[in-house]
């Protein structure tokens, strides 16, 4: 095949979740398919920023409406609890827990968690907003001494050791923010336990102590 | 094949997670060992009620030893804490929480959980010990005015349907020792939340609510 | 999200064994890319056309070297056999069968397998390309006459329910070139048995009866 | 757990395809039912021997039916080909084969293929029949001088290397047998190709060579 058609599948192998037989699979399905398809999504992913926007508040994506707010409908929505930030990895963890409906307050997409190197978390932060979560919650802390007196930020990433070591990681860069004069800021994570279905047999120590110690 | 094959195979269906085709191959198994192999364990097999004995006080299974104790060994531990009760499905729970090294109460096998008719509980509670059950509460209660001020009851099923339903069932049964006066006794369950490995994108809406509720 | 968003959505649903949850990380994964990224992935995709040439000869897909012959490298090599013609179903196959080097003749894609509607093969050949078989059969025949005195047609589709029949179907196509006088021509299909791997103890009663008949 | 509970254990160990934890659920399920049960269970695997017996002619194990014939159902049914022989190597593969209704020939259980040491077969043969199938052989070649003019020897072993590898070693044993004058006797395989459900987009090169060369 010629250089043309090999890009493409090289395109597609960065697809998440995507190796190198469907990649190839994708390009020979677009070439089968007629010539207004393949135009058709050629313009469509050509125009993705035009047509998804990044909230500048929360960092998620969503679909940009002309005129509306630059912000996206969660942060500009005043009903929203603005005393709760709950601070995720990626859209999905968002989208998955707006599903769930128990959850009221802002939200702030981190980008990810920072990979183990060689077992331990060095090699940089690869390229996630632990500056933008700083100022985020530094405009919340300011908005909040006009509403309330406090700010809570639950730190919910997977409950991984790259989730943990990420959490930890965000708790220092926001601790210079803890010491505010006059204003309560607690950092918290998602609670440890049994998710639904976990049977005790098959559970990890972890699992076990955390459900213990966070029995009631 | 005669009857006395086909029986043995029956007899294997019976065991835990055996279906037809494996049962089959135990008993062709069997069938191709020398005579000495398969002598050794019909003996073992038909002696297990003396090689095993069940705890009078947890109902657990242990290895009993000639002239000791009739209680297993956690529950003769002195050293274990009086003051905590965890209940818990089967022997093969306890083997793994007890592995886990994050537990020095007591224990109480329940023998399993009510099983589900029709999508609810009806038809009885299955020869779970939940008499037993109660019994042994009333026992550590009264040796706790001796000891302690206080009494907990953990209830540490499984995060299933089965589970829960069996856990309000307990709490039922317990609710009259409850009202004891001159003692504190509380009945808890496991913390519910992320199990070790959990991530958010796949999360059910109650473990999000559950870890949400339960953060810290 | 807005229209685009979804369109985009939409069209990623229709790619090879792609699924909703899988069509949304793929656009959320374009919207989180740079700008170029998706302008050049756009482009190729948008090209594909251009940069892909179906060979008219045996209907696969081939990269176009521009100046080039309009047939694919396999159809205009001279050393290969004009004398056998394996038809399969897609290019996937051709190109598994052109890996494992075994095979030295002519191809045709079919494009696909006859659907089954309710359990048996109606509603029509599902854009297959039977016609074209046809007249390559007819073709070859043809320029055979000067070189070989037989062709062999392999009817090389999956052995499934819906490739045999396809095959059978095929079968009846060719059926008037098999009366051409002066020429020999054999309709053959893939041999079926045991594939690397297949234990008997789990073989199903037709690829035993398929080994035992091909037996050698 | 005292030694009996733990020999119990080692015992189910050894059963085909049982791990660790399920050895020891399947001792614990044990303690757990009622005296009759084990007492029952015990004495069915004492007597096992007794009650399944070992066909001199094929190797197989058949219910023995007290008075009857020494040779299995298979062996000593008059009806079936004293012409084929079809080499197997274990019991579940012939009831397989039966089920299937495609042979009524005679049947041989090798006992298994020769299992692979550091990736080539040394090591010997691993207790396998070699010298009772070169008997049989010899048998069926002394009855089928009255009978017939001809012996076919199926080696039905699995589609694996170790199967091949011991196909390879039974025709050495065999070859012999080949050169007795007056008689043709000869030794096939199983015919290798597309098994059912194979698609050739994910076939080994092996597999595809296969049902080429047997395409029919």
């Amino acid at each position: 095949m010629n250089n043309n058609f090999e890009k493409l599948i090289e395109y597609f192998l960065k697809f998440p979740g995507i190796g190198p037989r469907q990649a190839k699979r994708f390009a020979l399905f677009l070439a089968g398919e007629d010539k207004k398809f393949v135009a058709d999504l050629g313009q469509l992913i050509s125009k993705i920023k035009e047509s998804v926007r990044q909230c500048p508040s929360c960092y998620r994506f969503y679909g940009s409406v002309s005129g509306g707010s630059s912000q996206c409908g969660i942060c500009s929505n005043l009903n929203r609890d603005n005393s709760i930030l709950l601070v995720v990895e990626k859209d999905a963890d968002l989208q998955n827990i707006e599903k769930s409906e128990v959850y009221n307050g802002r939200y702030f997409v981190l980008g990810g968690t920072i990979p183990l190197a060689n077992g331990s978390a060095k090699g940089g932060t690869g390229g996630l907003r632990f500056r933008e979560l700083f100022e985020k919650v530094k405009v919340l802390l300011q908005s909040s001494t006009r509403e309330a007196k406090h700010l809570e930020v639950i730190l919910a990433l997977s409950a991984t050791i790259e989730g943990e070591n990420t959490s930890r990681y965000a708790e220092k860069i926001l601790e210079p923010l803890l010491s505010k004069g006059g204003q309560e800021i607690k950092i918290t994570r998602l609670g440890r336990g049994l998710s639904t279905g976990t049977e005790l047999e098959y559970s990890d120590s972890a699992t076990i102590a955390n459900s213990l110690r966070s029995r009631c």
